[in-house]
């Protein structure tokens, strides 16, 4: 264990150092850098492969599920959109260094605001090969050293895309320390990794629920998060039927394992009768399971009667809870009870409610006539995104480069003193 | 125990259903409240003064020092004050539903950000009574409930004030729960409140280190905070020597107890010579005890010789310690392993090394040629200030009623569905 703690300290301390460095880099230089892990990565797609496929045969004897397996997979397409993503974030304006309007006060000073890189971010995430390109490259755009833990299934791959970092920030210019993989499976490296104040300034999760809670208890630095997904659409009384049913069809079906997607409908009682049923075969045509209310149940007599726990469940799955509410009044206090934060939509023709609805719901996004599943940083124009925060500090909602960066007051004097 | 937590808990719904209604309340009717919050202090001037006549007694006999009895004190120029700074933030802007710039995105879908309050806010404080007003007042302006939790030693003070409060409230028509100001002086009470996750929304404490150490160790809900100021002023070899005393003596004597006061002096070998020893006179008019590293105590032979735990120390009293740097490079390194990220300036007519100072230095405030006892929310602007936030992550620097808020992404489609 003291050998751990040695080693994190040390991973700590060079990232620590890296940060001043890549803080002061200019936009060009970290381009460069992008671009040179995108041709690496393309260079050793082989290799990259190689070690994908260790994974994946050491991931089939352990028996991993279908699901976890598909996401552990790389393919020469996929390795060829990992390039093509750390292009994309070439593209991308640079968030550090933008000074807001400078203020004169009436002592004579001048002050604004810079904008600056956090510092060293630390992201743990599962599976997913790609997150490791794909974050590091959010992080060194924003001007941050990053500390990367990925899921030990998934290692071979993971430290054969480190490889391609290292090698692209070398030919940049750069210290590979920019961006560490940690290479050992030890899982109490996460434990430390959430514990070192003072060198990492904030924590990303990037996984299940179970991870991020675990991670939420034990951290003491700041941590950048969404627990998880339980997405509301109201269909109000003043909502037009075509637009209601093709939202909350949408909302539902359009992919169901995304933490985007509507897991509870809410309906006006005044247009249940008429909205429900040819929503039910809707959904019947798609194989999602309903689990309703009882009014819903009066309704829909096949529907499956929902219990108390279905208001808080995120499925992830062709499943979908429904309740008949009065009216937007009710709908927002089920909200406000059973909402995860995430993202909530109304369908209303009524423009007081509409804003009403924007204004009073207290979730990262509300929307007015769209379906939830646009909550993301590609949709929102971030240009891309290394999570969505349920967080109320910082971020909230698609977290793009700007939400790895933060403020610093600027004072600009020609001697002045307080009086 | 079991008592104890039952009653914050209750604290805690209350203020959750209050935040709901402070969060909509239109900014007319929030200032109507702080109107007539302030109202009331100047009716109820006479029972404040009693109540703290009280506290003062208590707190001689249980023999609290003179500092901690100045700063439990009111008269009638104070409880005036607390009125006139009720007032004060009557006229700020509220910051509450500003939308800013909504984009239209490929998808058709409109997507903005909406600012909001944060909703549950609890403050912790020590003596000064006057907190209570200035704190829930700042919360009531941003559309928060708050929790105020002050020292013991000032209880009968701030129930007096909190009668006033609950008095206005009610005058302008909103519930009393918006704000609470904990009645049990039982020590365990702040464990509770700081763990309220789910419930506080953020914790702001304001008093010692001892205290705010504590809570961070502590706490599961999110601090706004700094723990120190260990402020730095960096005297270049560009700099203008008479501007560099000014900054020098303003920057360390204009107050000695606040946390922008500089307490360490960085001087660069080139100008050391020709400033200190004019510096040290000036230092010494005002009884101010200098600690010097070898180098400026062969410049300065009557000056204490520094120990390494005087470059980490906020002395917080008329004690600066002194070290003379190769130049600016070696200043940014000292102030990189010793500064609490509070507030540094740099004295200088080079217009490359202040430019590169500004961006370089990672603290709430960076300065040019400015003393940092400008660091603070009135004189940056902002009207008023809930504390200094040393967070990397939300508000940093002063803290004024945006810092109170967070944004919601808005999204205003017109049936839009995913493709």
């Amino acid at each position: 264990m003291s050998e751990l703690i040695e080693y994190m300290q040390q991973l700590g301390q060079r990232a620590k150092s890296a940060a001043r460095v890549i803080a002061n880099a200019d936009t060009g230089v970290k381009n460069n850098a992008l671009n040179a892990i995108a041709d690496e990565i393309e260079t050793q797609q082989a290799v990259i492969l190689a070690a994908n496929t260790l994974d994946m045969k050491a991931g089939a004897k352990n028996g991993l599920d279908a699901a976890l397996l598909d996401r552990l997979e790389l393919n020469e397409e996929r390795v060829a959109a990992m390039a093509e993503g750390l292009r994309q974030i070439v593209a991308l304006p640079d968030p550090a260094g933008e000074i807001s309007q400078i203020n004169s006060r009436p002592s004579g000073i001048k002050v604004g605001q810079m904008r600056v890189p956090l510092g060293v971010i630390g992201i743990i995430y599962e599976s997913r090969p790609n997150v490791t390109a794909d974050a590091a490259a959010l992080c060194l755009k924003s001007g941050n050293a990053s500390i990367l833990r990925g899921g030990s299934e998934a290692k071979h791959s993971n430290q054969a895309i480190a490889l391609c970092i290292s090698n692209g920030l070398k030919v940049a210019g750069l210290p590979a320390e920019i961006v560490q993989v940690i290479e050992t499976t030890d899982r109490n490296a996460v434990g430390e990794l959430i514990r070192m104040e003072g060198t990492v300034d904030v924590i990303i999760p990037r996984g299940g629920k179970g991870l991020i809670e675990r991670i939420t208890k034990e951290a003491r630095v700041p941590v950048i998060k969404h627990l998880h997904g339980v997405c509301h659409v109201y269909l109000d009384d003043k909502a037009e039927k075509e637009m209601a049913l093709s939202i909350a069809l949408n909302a539902k079906t359009q992919r169901y394992g995304t933490c985007n997607t509507m897991e509870t409908l809410l309906v006006a009682e005044a247009v249940a009768a008429e909205f429900l049923p040819e929503l039910a075969a809707l959904y019947e045509a798609k194989n999602v399971e309903l689990r309703g209310c009882e009014k819903t149940c009066e309704v829909l007599p096949n529907c499956v009667k929902a219990v108390d726990a279905d208001w808080d469940e995120e499925y992830l799955a062709p499943i979908l809870s429904i309740r008949v509410v009065d009216d937007m009044e009710m709908a927002m206090d089920h909200i406000h009870d059973h909402s995860s934060g995430h993202t909530e939509s109304i369908v209303t023709a009524d423009y007081a409610k509409a804003m009403r609805f924007l204004r009073e719901v207290d979730s990262s996004s509300v929307m007015v006539n769209a379906s939830t599943r646009f909550a993301d940083g590609f949709e929102y124009g971030l240009g891309g995104e290394i999570g969505i925060s349920t967080n109320k500090l910082h971020a909230r909602g698609p977290v793009g480069l700007v939400g790895l960066t933060t403020q610093k007051y600027i004072v600009l004097g020609d001697g002045h003193i307080r009086q």
